[in-house]
């Protein structure tokens, strides 16, 4: 049974290639930096966009045409793995990730869907024996189901703290089943709608207790995975407690929980909360939280959740840059947690979509690469903070300094001299660059 | 010299008077929940915005009409200390705000710019002798000088670091000879423009170590008034480093100061963040960290800070609420950081925005009071969490309960049962709370 | 047959009331500036947001619970009706509006589509023999099917332009049936999602056509109810082609449409599109194209199109006092385009929502009419204009002016002398007014 | 004299050049499409952010170091013109702009004004006399000063009005003596602040009558430039009334302006509209209005005119297809309305800033030429457009259908097949031909 059966294996043919189902910039072999291509970019593909999702919208149901509609029930869960690892293969990706209800449907009580899960897992176990494709990370989904109206682990109703953590439980038995690198925490119901009827300082309390729980379960059953919290400002409820990385932070050091999680940030998620994506990247480096990557993009002038394609080249260079910086991302990958638009809706759109995600990156990570090798931005560090490698700036990083020594400096000072912070240049070096690479430099 | 010569004192003349000059609302001396209302509110006056500011935007030059600008040099800040305890008066305000600038013009360099300064805290103390009104917070404007163009205590540049302690030192000394209740941190140059030529790890870590040596200094002269972060998310730089309270909040754990520092809360700042005011004031609160508050209100269709006198009443109903549940700001008070419009120039025009602004949160604190004593919103929420005060929610919130439990009560579960959150009939309720309050109830 | 057993028909009782199944402000018979306040109201029920809508979101599948969904298909259908007209006497509301398929589903093609509506429609024409309610407007439904994917009027595919004007065909002999007073285009699919595979221009030339087209055939069987179109700037669409009431008065004027068609403006599309809702209003009046309103509110912090109801006082202030100035609404009213959010999922919950809706409305028409009497707002203006009355100005309004006379005068003038706009007491102004109606004055 | 000392003349270097004053992309007789690059490009400085910009923002004063700064009044007045043409010269740039406050200071009145504007416009008229580079269009600026506060042709004080009118008289004069190409009139203070106390008809009236005055001015007196409206939202104003392309050309059509005038299109103004650039240009193009462009970039997480120069190459690519597609821009061009960041104050900032610029759109222009040549969008949008070339779709287009027919159609039709819009292998396909470009393709 094969479900694209007009697509071949998609193969890296370079940037002259008229073929659309080529890759033009991602060569997985090809070392870049060290490490192969593919050793660095660590693609995952988002079960629930690609094998899922049906493309409806806020005001129009589902336009996707996917040839395992034709199925239902298990059967439908069971074939959207055959044509999974199907299109794995053939886009050659290394990951995959999910929550709980994209792999299988909920049953008429948690035990049900508990079995429904188990079969499906145990059929992916058997497809990934033959697979390089391993899972990136999974997730439950408790924000889908009405029950989750007034939250999760945050719901002000016990009950439905209970069947979260439930949830969660089973979500880390698979993960360990299924060996997958992280687990993946999205409080989409965790916030608020309004604050007039709301307990926050309970509910962040209770977001709090279910994280140590989750961290207590992991080591109980051994699962090493990385834990990752992956913030996002508003949508669906109108504040959401995980607003975005600096916010996780906070959290994580108030409730005494930054030794056991990372952080999972999009790219979307990153601009709806007025960040750019390489801020998100670079705040969570510097506080030795990035985890790892959902790469996507959205629009800046629509405010909300677009979840598009990542094909927006400054940016992906910007990001490779920061995730170099961090030494790579580990145990995390580059999930495209991103969907094709309401209008591609033939299965093909799936190869081209994921295909220019891909591209994108990987001209990211060369041009990033190029910009460390020749020690673009890292010389003009240097040079803009040398003040602080000597004299009065050595001593106040050396915490040797105090406002009294300072003010006799100051006092001492005529004029004080900037330097021009060359931004224009700057900018126009790098997109020398991105062109420039590919000018046969 | 008299420079509001047709204006008299203000007094309280009720909802039905037709005198611009008047209170409507605002009645100091009236008891609302135990307290007067003078005490409650504590209003403070913003300097720059009062008597400094010219009115001037991006495409204009400025308007104001004062009748101080006549003088020049140490002449006009003497003629406007003159103004300002005129206007106090008048107003009758319980306190004040300033940045040494708004005081004082900067010398040649800094001792001639502290030799200023001590001319007119001189002559404000002699004021203060005689007038009830007192320092609600000084703080020292480190971002509008030329030599702050990369920044303050985040500088690349360390002999700007060292005149940036120098003016925080001496706004400490200003504080304490004052009697300053609060001395509050607005950090507007401490952020970035662009990643690209940032080295914000050092920067923020800089930050952290001036913190501590501001604490330190304090500490040493005997200063003991509350410190204050002012969160802002951008503007003037592209990124601010305090983005909102909780990123406040995160760098406070992350360097150690959550014991010294709480948060000024501006109202505008809140918006620009993407939160709404009484967000900003509720985190605050339950992490303990509210401080104070710069009353004022930002227009949500434009981007930037606006800085109006706050009118919106829904507004100043929930930010009173949160500061009532918060037993009133301490040290803290309302600072009217507003200014009028760039058509409002007349000098009349500081005396009816400032009115506006002091109906606007008095009727906000009738009406928050009211909603309390009445156990409106409090007996909605109490309502709502009741799970959590028995049973499995009892163990969750008394850390007796794990995922093997939670499984246990969740696999035992029939169908959930939630209660609906009932937002409009509660927007409805507050509504008519708003309006029947002066419907004689 | 009952649907809302527990409830009776609300009410006015009056602002002290703590009935919340009455209205505190709205009283029917009550004349204001001479109109009862029914009259000037028009409050319309929108039959999806209350009978057919599920409390999906993006994140998350239906909470209604509606005891009318125990039905399926055209039984459904029935229901539906059955519980409107039940809601209607109940809630005491003179109009109701809706889309085709929200009343009847799509049959499996347009043939039996238009059998169910015939059903449908007859079964509402006998229940408004006994009811006061009437058809504020009806419209069809041209964007939820996959087949409008590309756009309706201005889809690339002939077939779904020649299908949207059956379906519109049809609805205007259902306008012309049930007696509708207008007619609403509201182009969801009419717009792009991106210029790089759109002609935009033959995509607006065939919209002009297709206006022009329902324009005579509304003619051809006599059907004189008021045409409107509803702007809104994207989403679904990234861009809309009638982004708000300017873009749609270019596109009147440019296809020859201006005498054919009015606005009908809804409050949260009017903040989308960064105006106010009262900007849209005034923009409208002014341009003689004020057609008939969409009572509904956004969340300005949010990015979409949140659909809430109206409990912002001082916009239903602003708005009311736009309609008065307009001498009401003529044909149109005032839709409750609004849903309760997904917390509020209880039957009750619709009864909750519009009370509030329509008392915040009664409100805002209350203080309006009280602005108007006391001639607030308009001896502003008329003393702020005056300089047009008379001299150059009283010229320059009467065309006998050019840039020769122009520059004479202004080389003869000194200084020029502008009066402050007093925005700062004027709204002190208005919230007392908001407040006062209450004190008894 | 010469104030860029250390800067020679800029040349084309090609990609691979490592010298940062040079073009990289922009070769100025290298020919695109028929025509040199230079043709096609006509950039032009703007000469108040190059040489009258301080660089303060609304919390710093000015930050840049020039050296004509040195001077006063008139003397710098002188000085900036020479350091114009110098920089003009050394940069190769076709054309340059002026507000008439620019270029000399405003006197004691408008006569001392106007004497001030003769002596530089006549020092110009020198210089150009030796130069190439010529005037691309000026303006009056009617915002700064504060007689303007209430806005100027729309104020509400005639005698503002009427030296609004001299002023503009003046600057047709002026354009007329220097042959610009183009006059431009950008309403920064053509808005409102408030509705409260605003008579929005009376202001556009008044617009409109000014508008016709300018028309007939310059007809009397011989000068044929091209008149060109600037649309933008909002900022120094809550509301301009040229808030974008569309509202503009609402406004020329209801005031028979539309034979007269085309729009003179910012990217960073349509942004703040909520539009992308290239939406702005297509409307005008594919309304016959598309006259000029202001080349900058702003940034879309910010709500504000950053005013950047342009680097993002996916808008440069995108705007410089609309302006191929359009037949060029005749005698409009692409004016840099762009300032250098504060931090970048340094006179050879200027130089980096506008090569910054001048590159990007030169690979604007050298991969939108390479689409078209191509046929890569066109032969997409030809192909999913077919169906109104034949049969029903052609009908339409002709004029020869109704709703009778298309029901008929529509009634015929079984399933309705629409093809996938492919846009994320559009979005693919474009970024590979930016980077193929370089590839020696």
């Amino acid at each position: 049974m094969t479900y694209f059966n007009n697509i071949n294996k998609i193969k890296y043919e370079g940037a002259r290639s008229t073929n659309p189902y080529a890759f033009k910039f991602y060569n997985p072999e090809e070392k870049i930096g060290g490490k192969t291509m593919e050793e660095y970019l660590r693609f995952g593909v988002a079960y629930w966009h690609t094998f899922t999702e049906d493309l409806s919208d806020p005001f129009g149901v589902g336009t996707a045409i996917r040839p395992w509609d034709k199925y239902q029930g298990m059967d439908l869960a069971k074939a959207r793995v055959e044509a999974a690892f199907e299109l794995f293969e053939k886009l050659d990706v290394p990951f995959f990730c999910f929550h709980d209800v994209d792999i299988a449907p909920e049953g008429r009580n948690l035990k049900e869907s508990n079995e429904n899960l188990d079969t499906i897992v145990s059929m992916m176990k058997d497809y990934m024996k033959d697979s390089k494709t391993k899972l990136l990370w999974n997730t439950a989904n408790n924000f889908t189901h009405p029950r989750f109206v007034h939250g999760a682990a945050s719901s002000n109703n016990a009950d439905v703290f209970a069947y979260s953590a439930a949830k969660v439980k089973k979500g880390l038995e698979i993960s360990k089943e299924l060996g997958g690198e992280n687990y993946v925490f999205w409080g989409g119901r965790e916030g608020y709608e309004t604050l007039l009827n709301t307990d926050m300082k309970l509910e962040m309390d209770n977001l709090g207790r279910f994280y140590h729980m989750a961290v207590d379960y992991a080591k109980e059953i051994g699962n090493d995975a990385q834990f990752l919290i992956e913030p996002k400002p508003k949508e669906p409820m109108k504040h959401a407690y995980d607003f975005d990385v600096a916010t996780g932070f906070a959290f994580l050091q108030n409730y005494d929980l930054q030794d056991h999680f990372k952080f999972n940030i999009e790219a979307n998620h990153a601009t709806l909360a007025g960040h750019t994506f390489e801020h998100e990247l670079h705040y969570a480096r510097i506080t030795n939280t990035l985890g790892s990557v959902d790469a996507n993009q959205g629009d800046t002038l629509l405010g909300w959740d677009t979840d598009e394609f990542p094909t927006d080249l400054s940016s992906s260079v910007l990001a490779m840059y920061e995730i170099i910086k961090n030494g790579g991302l580990g145990r995390g990958g580059l999930n495209f947690d991103a969907k094709v638009r309401r209008g591609s809706f033939d299965p093909e759109d799936l190869f081209h979509a994921h295909i220019a995600g891909m591209d994108s990156y990987a001209v990211g990570l060369r041009v990033a690469q190029k910009l460390i090798d020749d020690n673009v931005l890292e010389g003009i560090i240097d040079d803009r903070y040398k003040s602080y490698t000597e004299g009065i700036g050595l001593d106040i990083v050396e915490g040797k300094s105090d406002f009294h020594k300072l003010e006799q400096h100051a006092l001492g000072l005529n004029e004080i001299n900037n330097q021009s912070g060359r931004l224009e240049r700057i900018k126009a070096t790098i997109n020398q660059y991105l062109l420039r690479e590919y000018a046969g430099e």
